[in-house]
């Protein structure tokens, strides 16, 4: 019988749900796997976390060196989050010769090349399926089952508590302030949103899954990213009227001109696969050269469905001699040979509050023409006023650079008196 | 660099597909995996295909002792179809000591054990991951990311003709016979379509499937088997009213009291993740444990699609060492440990033709009582008459067991005069 023993840095939800699923799930593996996987070491400052879920005293480690001295330990899972100290304690462990796991986001996304580096040097494993959408089997699945194609694109909705937050507003009609608040009482956003709700979690996740996708790096920085905090309930209301749906998307796309990488709101359309991902669940959907397209769909966050990817990683980095690392140039920086684009393409949802005057559409798609931009939805309905008197104009424009719209919101503000945009929503053509 | 040749048995859809992605891909193959992977022989008898795709007539083999003596060839992959020869071959190439990649759902559910056998005793890689779900990356999923689960139920919609023609029957409200003729002439399904519609192909694959997900052998011969034929367009007309679409169904669940397996046509409520899945699209819906639900979605087959999964395997078999097989005692028959449930609970929707009197309804509903049914829903329109002057009665009965339906149905005949259940179709709860 094959013994490996792992160490687990942080009991947090999700390092507490990996214990669970280890310590339950023990006896099943060594029947199916032939492998003995035991816990041999934890480390949690908060030691009443490790005694609550069980873990003997003299396993709880008091520092790093404890574990990457201790010969019982192979594999060592970090699932505190955050780059330091998690960053020195990987560094640390990889360095001793243990293989790692990680569900680590942020980390892997700013320093994975520098991982990558020390885990090549010594042989050892680093894994991180856990990084990207919970228990969703991706990265594995862009590793070894796509990996015969070009990927032209991948498009996400990768992050959990965004969604659930849109998905409440849609459907009870609610202020995004409002929504916000009770998803943090039911514990569903944290106290300090920000990661979530401005996009950065969903762009650490983006710049893991694009790289991969294809084949190059592409770091975080180069990533365009908008939050949900200036979503109103009113726009999810029009464009439900239109057949929409917003999500939080991650996009990315790989072309002849360049690649395009940005995570923003966006108006979907119902009928597409992406648009009935709803609450915490999140979804992938992947464009390839050969399959087509392929979506992969569950549980994005939560202590079990993380756990059940590091899990994952866990027995096969114990049932696998053989290590594996990037295929592309794992470096800080993006390739000087790739070009980004960052003034992309995307059919644009515009509100606009308009004087009830005659001929103001008339003067707003004259403004829009002068920028190319040609419209393809239009609802005004003029029984329903504001109290300044204002109507409502929504317009659905064909695909269109975004320099485009920028300078014709401009310009309307400029030389149409008493109409200005209020809202701007990319739609997902 | 690693320089790998692969034989391409049969040069139909699939191979050709597959020979296609590795030859256009080759250098991409190179930059991204470091590995030069060439075709270096093929075997198909109408050589006129060979030689349309462009493969050298040097490179057409004519029998399958050329390929296994060639030293050329590392990776041979079946795409034949069909049990013999291709067992022959496969056995041939294995005791040859090449690694095999194989798309042939009825030859690995069949003699998966045999082959398995053979490829363990020479040392090569035996990959199915074609087998299942064309593109979709669901064999790896089980295997390498969601093995530290304890997977409950698999359901799957894993047949595309099958679909095509469900799908078009629901949105064109035309017959099964009308449907299929037309899927015939476009080459959706094929002229003798027995291998689809009566559920043998996805219960070949819910075979391979369920075996992974419940770490036990589950036979074909186990897998309780209905197809298509008998669905008519007025019953999918009744379940579109009741919230219902219909979709063929492979389901698998693993539980306390044993293991249920079942191919058959079954109504899904409309908000099921599973509904929306038309077309020839395919997805399979995977409960675990810690994972909680999981869809993986896409095209269930065709040249590229399956030729993905193909070369998925080829790149994998060619850049790693290490071969895995299975994490069951893969035999022929299932253990005598394994206990199949073939009573098993469902909701039931019935269609019934009754007499247009006073009384009928509820003469029925005591019938079904009397064998412990209780009725969820119920639709009957007395304006809706046939030539007979007979009116549609529809039910959808709570969970129950298979059995007591088939009773209360024959009692039905029995003790009602003129009134006769004339549609019996699973309902997923």
């Amino acid at each position: 019988m094959k013994k490996v023993g792992v160490a687990i840095l942080g009991l947090g939800v999700v390092g507490g749900g990996t214990y669970k699923i280890l310590t339950e799930h023990r006896d099943k593996y060594i029947k199916t796997h032939g492998v003995d996987i035991t816990v041999e070491s934890v480390l949690e400052l908060r030691k009443d976390r490790a005694l609550a879920l069980g873990v003997e005293e003299s396993r709880i480690a008091s520092n790093i060196s404890e574990i990457c001295s201790n010969p019982e330990v192979d594999i060592v899972i970090e699932v505190m989050g955050g780059v330091e100290p998690a960053k020195s304690y990987v560094l640390a462990a990889l360095n001793a010769g243990k293989s790692v796991v990680t569900s680590n986001k942020e980390l892997y996304c700013k320093y994975g090349y520098e991982l990558e580096q020390a885990a090549k040097h010594n042989h050892v494993g680093l894994f991180f399926e856990a990084t990207c959408v919970g228990g969703v089997p991706v990265i594995r699945a862009l590793l070894d089952n796509l990996q015969g194609n070009k990927i032209t694109s991948i498009i996400g909705i990768i992050n959990g508590t965004t969604n659930y937050i849109l998905t409440k507003m849609t459907d009870d009609g609610k202020s995004y302030a409002e929504v916000l608040k009770e998803a943090q009482s039911l514990g569903y956003a944290e106290a300090d949103p920000t990661s979530d709700v401005e996009g950065y979690d969903a762009a650490y996740k983006l710049s893991i899954l694009s790289s991969i996708c294809f084949n190059k790096k592409i770091p975080f920085a180069d990533i365009y990213r908008e939050g949900i905090t200036n979503i109103s309930e009113d726009d999810i209301a029009y464009g439900k009227k239109l057949g929409y749906v917003i999500k939080l998307l991650a996009i990315g796309k790989d072309a002849e001109k360049g690649v395009e990488v940005r995570v923003h709101p966006s108006f979907v359309r119902a009928t597409h696969p992406l648009a009935s991902v709803s609450d915490s669940y999140n979804a992938v959907y992947i464009t390839g050269d050969c399959v087509e397209d392929v979506m992969l769909y569950g549980r994005g966050a939560g202590a079990l469905p993380t756990g059940s990817a590091i899990v994952g990683d866990v027995i096969y980095c114990a049932t696998h001699t053989q290590h594996r690392y990037s295929t592309f140039p794992n470096t800080e920086k993006a390739a000087s040979s790739t070009k980004f684009i960052t003034n992309f393409e995307s059919a644009y949802y515009l509100r606009l509050l308009a004087a009830d005057r005659a001929g103001e559409l008339s003067k707003v798609t004259s403004v829009l023409g002068r920028y190319g931009i040609s419209v393809a939805k239009v609802v005004q309905d003029i029984d329903e006023k504001n109290r300044n008197g204002e109507v409502n104009l929504i317009l659905v424009t064909h695909s269109t650079k975004e320099s485009n719209v920028k300078k014709a919101v401009a310009a309307i503000g400029k030389d149409i008196s008493d109409t200005r945009v209020v809202s701007v929503i990319r739609v997902l053509v």
